[in-house]
C-alpha cells in the first residue's frame, strides 16, 4: 500500500483570488514542494515556507503526514512540474509547470507526461494505491478541463466563498485563447490537459489507467480535481473499480458529487476528521477542504481504526511547523543545482 | 533514522574488467537505478536489470532492502549521477554522470553537488543518517581520490581478485590525464572529487559535512569508498564523531581497515551477517562484499537484534527477483521523460 502525492504547479493560481494555498500569492509556487516535504519528513526542509492559507489554515499535508505516522503507509512523491526545489525525493515524468491556461498551450508536456505516469503504473509493485494532489489552482484548472470533456460537473474551492464566477470568466478566457469549444476534447484526455489543464491532472489519470490495467487497487484520496483526473482516466477507456476518497468538508461544499461520482463509475468515500481545536477548526469553517491526499489519508486511518487519533497527531505535526516563518534556516531556497558551490579556494581554480 | 543511498555512476565503470556490479560491462549503467528500486520497492521497476555479478551474485542492495522490512527505517535515494532512469524517488542536488578518471576533468559537477549535500545535510530533520552509495567502478575513483588527498590507504573490489594492477594502472593515467600529482588535493576535497574522482563521493562527503555540523549522528554504511568519502569530509575539516560500519567480508578483503578508520577518527563497526545459503554463499567467497550501504542496513539489524533474521529475509527479498531476466515488462527502459508519449490520436495533432 502506497500514497501517492503529484505535485506540481500552474501559473494560473497566480491570478488573484483563485487559490488560498499560500499566505500571499508570491508564495503559491513553494506550496507543492513544501506540501511533499511535510509528508516526508514532517517539517519543510529545503522549502522556505510552510503553507497556511492567507487567514492561517495549515496545509492538509499535515494531516496527511500525521495519518503516515499513524499508519506507517510508503509514500511517493511525483514530480509533476514543480517549481521550486523540494528535499522530498520524487520520480519524473516529464513534467513542467504548467502556464497560466489563459495561454494557447499551457502544459506541452502532458500526453508524454501522461503516457510516462501510466508506465509507472503499470510497473509498480503495489497492490493498493491511494493517489492525491497538491496544485495551487488546480481546482480552476480542473473546471476547464471538465468542460473540454464536455463534462457539466462544477468544482470546490480551497477558499471559504469558492470564487465561482471568476473561475468561469478564466475558464471562458481559456478557451478563446487556445481557439477550442467545450466538448472539443471528449475522449481525447490528454489533449484536454495539454491546452486546458495543468500538470497534475493529466500525470493523476495517466498513473490511474496504467495502475487499473495492472491490476492495482486504486483510490482517488481528493475532492473535485481528482473528480477530474477520473474523468480524464475514464474518457482515456479505462475500466475497473475506482474509487474517490473524500473529506466531508469537500462533500458539504460540492451537493453534486455523489451524481459525479456515479457519472464517472466512481465509489464514493466520505470520511470526517472530526477536526475541532484550533487551528484545525478552520477546515470546519470551511478553509481548505482537501488536498495533498487528506482525503485519502483519512480514508486509510479509518479503515485501520485510527481516525480518532487523527487530530492529536495532526497537532503534533502542526507543533513542530512554524507557520509564522517564511524563511528557514541555511538550506532555504534553492540549495540543488550544479552551481551551488561555495566561495572557497578550492573550487573555482583549475586543478 | 534514515538511511540515504548515494546513486550515481561513472564512465570508469566501463574499463573491462573494473567492475563486477553487473552481469556484463554494458548493464552496469542500470545497476544504480535497479539498487535504489530494490531498496524502495523490493524488485526492479523502471530498470531492465537485476544486478548481479557476472558469476550470479545479486546486489547487496537485496540485503540492504531485506533489512528495510525487517526494521522500518526510512529510505532518501539522492541522485548522485544516474545514468538511466530509475522509478525510485530521488532528490537532486545537481550531479550528473562521471567521466572516465582517464579523462581530464571527469566530474565537472563535484563542487556544486558537495555544497547542495552539505547544505541537504545541514537541514534534514534526523537524528541519525546512515549513508551507503552505488556506484559500479567506485573503488577504483575511490584510489584515485585517496592519491589525490595524498593517502596511501588500498581499496577493496567486488570481485573476489582484486585487479589492483589495473587500477594502479588507470589512476597513474587519470593523474596524468589531469596533470596534477598525487596529493595535489589534500585539505581541497572538491578539487579532488572534480579532477580524481566519480560523483558519488562529493555528495557523500558533503552531506557527511553537513549532517555533523547539523549535530546529526552520522554512519557510512560501507566499504573503500565509504572511507574515501570520510577522508573527503575529513579533508573539509569536518570533525565529529563519525562511524564507518561496514561488512565482515569487506574486513577480511583489507586488513588495512583498522589503521585507515584510525587515521580518518572513525569508529569502526564490522557485521557478519553469516550467510550460509546459494546464492548468499557467493559472499563468503568473497564477492561483492559490500555497496548500497549493506554494512550499514547490517549494523542497524544488529541493533535491533533482528540480524539472525537476515538471510531469510534476503532469501525473501530474492524470491521475487528474477536474475534471470535481463528485460521486465512494459516499463522497461526510459518510461521518463517528456517525449515518451504514444502515438495515439489525441497527442500530435494540434487541438
Amino acid at each position: 500500500m502506497r500514497v501517492v502525492l503529484v505535485a506540481g504547479t500552474t501559473e494560473t493560481a497566480k491570478i488573484p483570488g483563485i487559490s488560498a494555498a499560500g499566505a500571499d500569492p508570491s508564495l503559491v509556487g513553494h506550496t507543492p514542494s513544501a506540501d511533499a516535504e511535510i509528508i516526508e519528513y514532517g517539517e519543510p526542509v529545503r522549502s522556505p515556507v510552510t503553507p497556511v492559507s492567507p487567514t492561517g489554515c495549515p496545509t492538509p499535508a499535515a494531516v496527511t503526514r500525521a495519518v503516515k505516522q499513524l499508519t506507517g503507509f510508503d509514500v511517493l512523491t511525483v514530480d509533476a512540474g514543480l517549481a521550486k526545489p523540494s528535499a522530498a525525493p520524487t520520480i519524473d515524468v516529464g513534467a513542467r509547470p504548467g502556464r497560466d491556461i489563459r495561454e494557447s498551450e499551457p502544459v506541452p508536456t502532458a500526453p508524454g507526461a501522461f503516457e510516462a505516469a501510466r508506465r509507472m503504473g503499470l510497473a509498480l509493485p503495489e497492490d493498493e494505491l491511494v493517489i492525491g494532489e497538491t496544485v495551487p489552482g488546480g481546482t480552476t484548472t480542473a473546471l476547464a478541463v471538465f468542460r473540454a470533456l464536455g463534462e457539466e460537473f462544477p468544482v470546490s474551492s480551497s477558499l471559504p466563498d469558492n470564487p465561482t464566477s471568476l473561475k468561469e470568466e478564466v475558464v471562458a478566457e481559456a478557451f478563446e485563447a487556445s481557439d477550442v469549444e467545450p466538448g472539443f476534447a471528449a475522449h481525447k484526455p490528454r489533449r484536454a490537459a495539454r491546452y486546458l489543464g495543468d500538470p497534475v491532472l493529466p500525470v493523476v489519470a495517466g498513473l490511474t489507467v496504467g495502475a487499473l490495467e495492472n491490476g492495482i487497487d486504486v483510490t482517488l484520496g481528493g475532492g473535485t480535481q481528482l473528480l477530474a483526473a477520473a474523468a480524464l482516466a475514464r474518457h482515456a477507456g479505462a475500466d475497473g473499480d475506482l474509487t474517490l476518497a473524500t473529506t466531508s468538508y469537500l462533500a458539504e461544499d460540492v451537493p453534486e458529487l455523489a451524481d459525479a461520482a456515479d457519472a464517472f463509475d466512481l465509489e464514493l468515500t466520505v470520511t470526517d476528521p472530526g477536526f475541532e481545536t484550533h487551528p484545525l477548526d478552520r477546515y470546519d469553517a470551511g478553509e481548505a477542504k482537501e488536498g495533498a491526499g487528506m482525503g485519502g489519508a483519512l480514508m486509510l486511518a479509518d479503515r485501520m481504526g485510527v481516525l480518532d487519533d487523527v487530530e492529536a497527531a495532526t497537532l503534533d505535526v502542526l507543533s513542530t511547523l512554524d507557520p509564522e516563518a517564511v524563511e528557514t534556516g541555511p538550506a532555504a531556497a534553492d540549495a540543488g543545482g550544479a552551481d551551488a558551490g561555495g566561495a572557497d579556494a578550492d573550487i573555482d581554480d583549475g586543478p
